[in-house]
């Protein structure tokens, strides 16, 4: 069979993830990094790998299989992702939950004129999370639905404390109440409030002479960002952020609880993450779905998916019969 | 939409719970229980629900969608869903899984001749769990899988101490062993041998007079089914028995522990059930892909599936706008 041959769009933190990802897998390989930067100044790590500008994607039309956008959700991936499917198939992990449907509607506009295959939001959540929900609610239609984010490093609380005055550098962890997990994995089913479900944990380097009085309000006071949560704010030196809370930790639960029978059976389901590199996990689910979608458009399909779209034997690099002997 | 007709072929365990699963599922019902026995004996819980010999099943063809074989996969399902896939499209929770691929060319052959649809090995293990092992061995191709059963309760194994002489009645627990479990998920990646993995509490009511010695020995020292574990057999009452070991729960986990980029960054994905019956989630589990049966079968798939198959949307009664709005 031949390689899965992938264009990596950007080279941010999921570019090299997705890079590192293809290394694990055998029948993948590295088409290329496209990038908006002078392709001189990226360094990437893929042996005789090649850098190119991201105009001139459409050159490679016949080198590559599948492209993953690794763009952000704001503003890169809402034009990127259908204005490539014209050409190519392709995956990325668009995130901003209330802006599905309309990026939905492009990709599978643009990938059904062209007859590609594209598949957004893949992640972790949505992504895996959301794969979680489903199942739980198909199997259990009787039963609540919790997901807890953390104990992990959310990139935009942190930028929001960092747009706060006298702040020069910070890092935010989101951390799920450890007394609400227990009490829906005991299936009291409880009814939980924004704060009762995660507090947030603020590591802040403030700006010499800054209030630091003031700058802790401006936190704790944000509306959305901090205002419904219990939020601390620890002040501490660049020295020690630098040291004690440079990775990009992340995780969490999904939780289905649900009842059967006459309601007296009650049933959990909990699928959990903690990840050392929220970027990197994210990247190799990424991988995954790049293989899946290069299959469905040999197969012929076309237009936009998401990961409720795709069987799970579309993921493996294995066979049929090699998943039905080893992990059925 | 039309409902999905489900026939129910078998009464016992599973085919209670797929009765009772039907009821939460609006989108389905109840077309009909198949018994061996005299359908005049069996009591169903279904309002107007009917009861046939199972030798009448072919005259219903018009009457049910799915049908949803309920046997055990000793000697019921080898033989009952190939056969019944000449005529309908059918889901079982096949288990024995040395003899999957014999199973799978079976219902494969029958079914696509046909041009039905059979589901085969659905329930959590073989099925959810395969699945989470699936997807954990796709995103992380460098790690290792580990799957613990229980707490819960091992019909087999109960049923081997009850063909122990002097053994009026048993129940056998499967118990995960806690310091393995811990050191799998803090990413330790442990050798465990059979012993170190579970442990097997067995309750036993003794016949008046029998020797409690002899009956202890003759059980832990059983080869397969307790030679290679840590066992212990507690004595009590059939009332004590009777009292505190009539349910049938059971559960488990599914972790992949894996690395990305350098190796450095280590990821847990763990899956967890905790469940109060054994029979009625697998059920539940059953009626999901009975819907999905339907749903391949009306776009004209034919042929023999595994969950491994099936796209997780075809799982759920809600649109793909739905699901894309609220669980992704």
């Amino acid at each position: 069979m031949s390689k899965v041959r992938i264009g990596i769009i950007g080279y941010g933190n999921i570019g090299r993830g997705v890079e590192a990802a293809i290394k694990q897998n055998p029948d993948c390989e590295m088409a290329g990094v496209f990038t908006r930067r002078d392709p001189a100044t990226v360094k990437i790590t893929t042996e005789g790998g090649k850098v190119y500008p991201v105009s001139e994607l459409a050159a490679h039309k016949d080198d590559i299989d599948v492209c993953i956008v690794c763009g952000g959700s704001a503003t890169d991936l809402p034009k990127q992702t259908p204005e490539i499917a014209k050409m190519f198939n392709v995956v990325d992990s668009f995130d901003t939950h209330a802006r599905i449907p309309e990026h939905f509607a492009n990709v599978d506009a643009a990938a059904k004129e062209s007859g590609h295959v594209g598949i957004i939001s893949v992640g972790w959540d949505p992504g895996m999370f959301s794969l979680n929900r489903l199942y739980g609610n198909a199997i259990l239609p009787e039963g609540k639905d919790y997901t807890f984010w953390g104990r992990g490093v959310s990139q935009g609380h942190s930028d929001a404390i960092r747009r706060v005055e006298g702040v020069q550098d910070a890092r935010q962890y989101t951390v799920p109440v450890e007394a609400a997990v227990e009490a829906v994995r005991n299936g009291e089913n409880p009814e939980l409030t924004t704060r009762q479900k995660h507090t947030r944990e603020c590591y802040v380097v403030a700006k010499e002479g800054a209030d630091l009085k003031q700058i802790e309000h401006d936190i704790v006071t944000m509306p959305n960002y901090f205002a419904d949560y219990d939020t601390t704010v620890h002040f501490i030196s660049q020295e020690e952020l630098d040291k004690n809370h440079k990775g990009i930790p992340h995780g969490g639960f999904v939780i289905r609880s649900g009842a059967t029978g006459d309601g007296t059976n009650k049933h959990i389901i909990e699928y959990r993450l903690k990840l050392d590199s929220n970027p990197e996990f994210t990247s190799s689910i990424l991988v995954a779905y790049a293989r899946a979608a290069k299959r469905l458009a040999d197969e012929g399909v076309s237009g936009c998916k998401t990961v409720f779209d795709i069987a799970p034997a579309y993921l493996s690099a294995m066979s049929g019969e090699e998943i039905r002997a080893h992990l059925l």
